[in-house]
């Protein structure tokens, strides 16, 4: 890269830089100063909630592509960096000739990719809140779950995260009852009731202080109890009838599994591993017990101001791993109209190891 | 265009076309075939939830990318059609060199944006609820609103408006006291507590049928009423001191002033007309009074799958209005950390003339 001059749209990497973004702006750094192009809609939170102690001029402008334009040639700006993985074609070709643009992918991403301390804190906290969620949800379950559709408990799932309304979610919350949890990231039904001896899968997050957590469990629903504890016994529905194709003993089968895979990744990733190496920790055993072709995915991804951001923990990923970087490890097995499990923790890593946040 | 073959990353664009969609799929159109590429985590959905009467096969791919060059080469595709403001520039470079690909800006948006009857119907229903919403809510303010903060009646009006998670919301709502009506997209503040005088602006909308609505209210809060009625009246203040520079009289002003541009625009627009001439019709009322340059933005926009689409009543736009738009008149006034005003419903465009949607 010849300069660290960039252009960006991106909202975690505005925020990140300004402690401000918004929908329709552009962020450029020019040497050590920020210019936020914005429109008169922002223009007014962004003088007020942008850091106070960076170099940051607020622009105004009904266009605020035409206006990036004037700014860049005003200060002569030689060279650009910019993520060809977010830059729409049309305004490349607006800018690509009066200066130099240099594709640099996810750039921003990257800068964020080791946590300081103090990110590391609201993360573990945004986590807490998280699984302080689960368990009230769980309480909730355990008294009145029964004969609940999806779609009502994704409703009281959302209620309990967002503490009504203080905190934005990172994301939709996924819930999956019996042959729904096969489905990765299924859309909540109101068809499918929660019924004695279902396997029930919630995957959700919250944003505290604008950092995003996750996390994913799939528990087993009894008319005597229900907890998202992590290890589950699926030996309770010995003496139930149940219309689903596997026996409990194959269900907790494959629930031990996933879980297996997950510790084997969780304790034996080393900083110094790539992203694909850690991926196989989980991959391999998930493999060698024979459901390899139902890990639909990769076995995580990197998260903080993006619910998903660089490092991804995947089968193509190079990414080196190192002490402050913060992702999920979350293996699944699914079986198409019959049964899925996913288990989803995030761990920071910590003098070459992994430490769960909980 | 030499061809109606295309490709979309666009969900709105998919979901119009297949009734399904997802956050990483390709839709492609080759003659009167559709390929919709997506990974494992949603393709056994697709399979499920796209329409059945049209000509459509589902591809899972864990590279999607790679599978829609493949796709286009397997079927010697020589003119692809592309919408370069959304088309990110790995993808254009990735392609370009396999096929003629044929910029046509927002041209999936072109396609919904004279709505059929059905559509109409699902738009009218979408805003009717969320006008019923507006109505409960204003009860709730009426009885229990008084001394709570933004963060609080943001919460609650998100409750109301999904019907407790029935309905997704069209966009966060933006609620607004007094000084913070002047932000056009406020965040809500918990610093922020509802008075006896106050202004209140509140924007907000959500999904029926995957459809969004759309409606602005700015109503006055006195300890003896609340209402989100389109006409205030703000005598009511004069026996209350208030901390606002501005007196009642000029709050009223102000309000009326909003009140006759949309009016105007509403009233006077015909098919025929371009965006512009109908942003015009709005603009010219607030000019004319000396409000001009506190009115910060366009005047409608248009409104179906997405929240914003086709046709944009703005001072640049050219579209040609027709039987069959659906789009929002929304003028406002903005004096920055006093007070602001907007109003918003939306209209269909019939024999030529606009009707309200309520």
């Amino acid at each position: 890269m010849k300069s660290h001059n960039f252009i960006t749209r991106d909202e975690s990497a505005m925020y990140y830089e300004c402690g401000y973004s918004a929908d329709n702006a552009i962020l450029l750094r020019f040497g050590s100063e920020l210019k936020f192009i914005t429109d008169s809609r922002y223009a007014s939170e962004a003088r007020q909630l942008c850091k106070k102690n960076i170099a940051i001029e607020i622009i105004e402008s009904g266009n605020i592509q035409l206006e990036a334009i004037t700014q860049i040639q005003k200060h002569n700006i030689k060279y650009l960096q910019f993520d060809p993985t977010r830059m729409c074609v049309d305004e490349y070709f607006a800018i690509k000739d009066i200066t130099i643009l240099e594709p640099n992918p996810n750039f921003t991403q990257e800068k964020r990719m080791v946590k300081t301390d103090e990110e590391i804190m609201i993360l573990l906290e945004s986590q807490r809140l998280n699984l302080k969620a689960f368990d009230s949800f769980a309480k909730f379950i355990a008294q009145e779950g029964k004969e609940k559709d999806e779609k009502f408990l994704w409703y009281k799932i959302s209620d309990i995260l967002s503490n009504f309304g203080q905190f934005p979610l990172s994301f939709e919350p996924i819930i999956g009852i019996e042959s729904n949890a096969a489905k990765p990231h299924a859309l909540p039904s109101d068809r499918t009731f929660l019924q004695n001896g279902d396997t029930l899968l919630l995957d959700c997050g919250l944003k505290h202080k604008r950092y995003c957590s996750d996390c994913t469990r799939t528990a087993l629903f009894t008319d005597k109890d229900f907890t998202f504890n992590k290890n589950q016994d699926f030996s309770n529905l010995q003496s139930h009838k149940k219309d689903s194709p596997l026996s409990w003993q194959e269900k907790q089968k494959i629930y031990d599994i996933v879980r297996k895979a997950q510790m084997n990744a969780i304790q034996n990733l080393r900083s110094g591993m790539s992203g694909k190496e850690i991926d196989k920790l989980a991959r391999d055993v998930i493999e060698q017990s024979g459901y390899g072709k139902y890990f639909l995915h990769s076995t995580g991804h990197g998260i903080g101001l993006d619910i998903h951001e660089m490092p991804f923990i995947s089968k193509r990923s190079e990414t080196i791993i190192e002490d402050g970087m913060v992702f999920s490890i979350e293996p699944g097995i699914y079986l198409e109209n019959v049964f899925g499990v996913r288990i989803e923790d995030l761990v920071v890593v910590k003098n070459g190891r992994a430490e769960i946040l909980q």
